[in-house]
């Protein structure tokens, strides 16, 4: 197959999604094989993944590979593709754990089966259907993203090369998970374990590792390892920061959840650990007050949000994001790597961190 | 290293068990050094493994490898124990979507760490938290029974050959899954629709995928694949049969579950839609009232054992096994395979259905 390589983030990003259609398809032919019970699942899958973003994780996966100089192909774009069925995993089984009932504006997967069970009025409990295809679709999401990766159709040396970060990087996502999980049942506050959370749970999983993948899809040196490294932890990081700040700040036209809606879920983030050191104790009360609250009205969120930046908590985390840019950015200047990359991986600093494509 | 090979099941399943806690135990040193948070994961992936029975996959696997002719090592043991882990995920997962709170005599995953969570007062709620942290258990054990097959130091020809049975089975299992949760919602019973949950969710997944995967480690021709259909599907098949009557009359020393289970569970099997076409009117009812009744005694499952017994249910299953059995011999005795796995695969087929080892 002819290939024509490019660093264009959106030319890129479409190349991305059609492999992956061409691969859920396939699948899902197989799937409605087994049973027509299955259709449901082979729609949602397909809905989940074309309703979907910004594709960051395949996008630095094959930046990273462009990095090393390496000649691409379209196998090495489908490799690098493979990393967003491990996102769909990560979404449909967090917003089970999180009992969040949107993803970008939809219904999340457990609950749009819970509506098909209520619907074809099955036996049961509803919410307990909805809970078990959620895991379900997850777990095979997960498959689905080796089984995308090893028919790639790279050669069996690239794979060898790559399953090593491919493997680290899943093992640092569940590690990640549980450490927020568990950050978010303790009843006080730090700053400095949810940075840490951020770091597991996003800044590697989202940027290092992929890049470490496609950097050794590419056959990379140690020198460019540690250089993605120094870019991709603290972009990373901040990535998660902003996500933090869009969590209370967010545009619900432009996140797909409502207002505010960190306060509702009672998410224990870095901002919040930060406005928690900063508030006096009424408006610790305030925030108290809206966290958790399933019925949390505007006026309330607006409430909450000034003391975020009344307090400097706001403030404070974007100087946070601006100097972890800073860094990833003078690791990029310093480092070895081939220059069309290098120009893609600074349009990336700026779209992980401002949350756009 | 050195590896005297042997056909004995028995120390097999110890070989089996060491490579697993090896594996598991350097993980766990990993997860230990991320933090200290993760302590309690650590220690449930391992007391699981622990716990646990057969290793019927890793077991068929290797007997499947045997089979080939082709010279044994570690490497090819270690590669079959690695299918465990997907079976660990199954497990955990199972137990959160059937609501089971047993698992092996033991508190399942979700049910640990509920109780971890109400111990150590942790905020917002147990159930909840049980139940993320299963879920991220399994994903985990999921990710690991990949990185041990990947790290089992099988060289990249053979792991590249073995890979697409290793994805099959794994989409199959998820597939059989939601086949089996769809059944259970469903208000009607079929004999043909749960023997086809059997099929995909025992049959395919514990029995022939396995041998097809220790078959593509070993370099198999299609004769031998096609021999390991012909036993594996049926005594697939036979297994999941004998499960289902064990659900119902099997004694809770052995099971670690309580009498009856799978009525207290309301699980739709094929002896349960085999006593459904089976019984009058006054006999259903009998059998509705304890399905899924949370409370039920030891008087109302011996009542409905009777049912089983006396409309000839529990003897159409028994002669279905022992039909499926045949087959699954006949297949043995036709096809060529190395002399000694043929033996062993004799003892698996009465292991499988005897359910004791």
């Amino acid at each position: 197959m002819n290939f024509s390589a490019t660093s264009d983030l959106k030319e890129i990003r479409n190349l991305v999604n059609q492999e992956l259609l061409n691969f859920v398809a396939n699948e899902n032919k197989y799937l409605n094989e087994i049973g027509s019970e299955l259709g449901p699942v082979a729609m949602a899958m397909e809905r989940f993944l074309l309703d979907s973003g910004k594709r960051l994780r395949p996008l630095f996966a094959y930046i990273g590979f462009l990095g090393t100089g390496t000649k691409p192909s379209v196998e090495i774009l489908r490799a690098a593709a493979a990393l967003e069925l491990i996102h769909v995993c990560a979404l449909m089984h967090d917003d089970v754990m999180d009992a969040s009932d949107t993803r970008r504006g939809a219904p999340s997967i457990h609950k749009a089966f819970e509506a098909m069970h209520i619907e074809k009025k099955l036996s049961g409990s509803a919410d307990q259907f909805g809970i078990s295809a959620a895991i379900l679709l997850g777990d095979l999401a997960l498959v689905w993203s080796a089984k995308m990766l090893h028919q790639s159709g790279i050669s069996g040396d690239t794979l060898i090369r790559a399953l090593p970060m491919y493997d680290e990087m899943r093992v640092e996502l569940m590690a990640g998970q549980y450490l927020d999980i568990y950050e978010q049942a303790l009843a006080t506050q730090s700053v400095e374990r949810s940075l840490k959370v951020a770091r597991y749970k996003s800044g590697k999983y989202t940027i290092e590792r992929p890049l470490h993948f496609g950097a050794a899809l590419g056959g990379a040196n140690q020198e460019l390892m540690k250089t993605y490294s120094d870019y991709g932890l603290p972009l990373g990081e901040a990535f998660q920061l902003r996500d933090d700040i869009l969590g209370i700040f967010g545009n619900p036209q432009e996140t797909g959840k409502p207002a505010g809606d960190d306060l509702r879920e009672g998410k224990r983030t870095v901002l919040l650990a930060m406005v928690m050191e900063l508030a006096d104790s009424s408006q610790k009360a305030e925030i108290n007050s809206a966290l958790g609250n399933q019925n949390l009205e505007l006026a309330q969120v607006n409430k909450v949000r000034e003391i975020f930046e009344s307090t400097g908590a706001l403030s404070q985390v974007e100087n946070l994001i601006s100097t972890l840019i800073s860094s990833a950015q003078s690791a990029l200047e310093h480092g070895e790597i081939e220059p069309l990359a290098k120009v893609a991986l600074e349009q990336l600093l700026t779209i992980a961190t401002q949350r756009t494509l």
